[in-house]
């Protein structure tokens, strides 16, 4: 049982009023909040806006206590929800959950990952197996685009308060997705090779990002679709990868959301399926 | 049981003469070899040259008529072989059987692939189901991938005999592995959208492929790695989808395979890592 008032349990007894203010926020919704970039982009959006109110998604809401210090920070401005990126009934139960407090959302941030299950990325055939491979597709690949799924109807609700809108009224957004990608899923650029599942995940990712893209720019509420790349960043997916990357391409998880907001607050229809660097340069696919 | 001589099972009261001379023979091995591209590689591979020993393979060897007919016309030149490409026992018993066999294999060619389990390609996100994708991604990525890993040790030992050989020695290849991509797999020349399990899987297939490039190109036994996109091919998969493409762009098998089969002989290392159409145009990824 959730004791936290961010928890949705915790909040349903809201008044009609501020069911209201709620539905008046700008709202941001970060998959995979525990830990890392997606904890960090929470903080970020905290304080970047006192408007904008986050939902932050993770397997196991319970124990996410980081998630809960920053419920304690900001009151009423964070909801903790449970989605494990590989089961769609999470998602599915959670897009009715933000349906109904929301209405609507701005921004969607798919941010969980895993390098592969045994933490250690394939150097050679010999490290494959099918189960690591279909377990790090669960949840890099077909977890965000069944985000994407749930979440679609509640985007094309979004009144575009990120990014730049464009002048043309016919090419305004009304809200971003963004597929955190990886340059190690780009194939063009793969000099190294290894990493099979990582690098295939991403490039599967990648494709999905430039599907929904096309699909999510035709009707009148088009939602800018994007992947990007936040560099070489400290979190425990590269942790064991840490001694090999130069320190100034080692980025804090703080810098590199600094920068991937940057790159988001510059987005408009114009850069739609693409693949962003967290310098704002364009990645081959 | 199976009763053709053409099956493992059938022939493995070899004499030891019969078995070197299996060892002495070009050997290429078409994975998915029961109905379409696949069929048609082992045919045109069994008329182009009296040298070369076919091995291919399918879910269904009991039923697999049209091989059995060519194992009659083609006697002793075929083996039919099971493998179900998302079984990873299966791909292992065979690449073992391959190995006591012949020693060596000189052409991979993974063909099996579905559009989707229903056979009919997402056209929206309403229509993507998580089990849609996991299969998809299951016979069209994870498949071809674990022959290669099952079937390297072998291409390692192949003695070049498919392809065009550099003059520099330290630039020869031993074999050629060949997965079967396609044109909507590449993600910068999506301009249409959907169809995601299959686009996904196809992306997913062609980093595999360059991954596969490098790890296989480093060592002493070099293997050359492709993807190849077929055009658009009168085949169950894209039967429901005739109608809207024009005559002159719709292939038979026979033609598709004979332009591949161009393209393959004019590989050399390189090509290597390349997505290459029919034409032997360079795709984008």
């Amino acid at each position: 049982m959730c004791k936290t008032k961010a928890c949705f349990s915790g909040v349903t007894q809201q008044s009609g009023a501020a069911n209201h203010i709620f539905k008046m926020t700008v709202v941001a919704l970060v998959q995979g909040a525990t830990r890392g970039i997606g904890l960090q982009f929470c903080k970020h959006l905290l304080e970047k806006q006192s408007t904008i109110a986050v939902v932050a998604t993770c397997r196991d809401p319970e124990h996410a206590h980081r998630l809960h210090n920053l419920a304690e920070v900001y009151p009423g401005r964070i909801s903790v929800v449970k989605i494990d990126v590989t089961k769609e009934k999470d998602i599915k139960d959670a897009a009715e959950k933000v349906k109904d407090k929301f209405g609507s959302l701005d921004l969607l941030i798919n941010c969980a990952a895993i390098l592969h299950p045994s933490r250690k990325g394939e150097t050679s055939l010999r490290d494959l197996t099918s189960e690591g491979l279909v377990s790090t597709l669960a949840t890099n690949t077909i977890g965000p685009l069944m985000m994407a799924k749930y979440f679609s109807p509640l985007l094309m609700k979004g009144r575009g308060k990120f990014g730049v809108q464009l002048t043309d009224n016919s090419k305004q957004h009304c809200a971003i997705l963004v597929n955190m990608s990886a340059k190690v899923g780009s194939i063009g650029d793969n000099g190294l090779g290894g990493w099979y599942s990582y690098r295939m995940s991403k490039a599967a990712l990648n494709m999905a990002t430039k599907n929904l893209s096309i699909e999510m720019g035709r009707g009148r509420a088009k939602v800018v679709c994007v992947s990007l790349h936040p560099g070489t960043v400290e979190t425990d997916l590269s942790m064991p990868y840490h001694q090999n990357v130069p320190k100034e391409k080692l980025f804090s998880a703080a810098y590199s959301v600094q920068c991937l907001m940057n790159v988001i607050d510059g987005l408009s229809l114009h850069k739609t399926g693409k693949f962003l660097a967290w310098d704002g340069s364009e990645l081959t696919w």
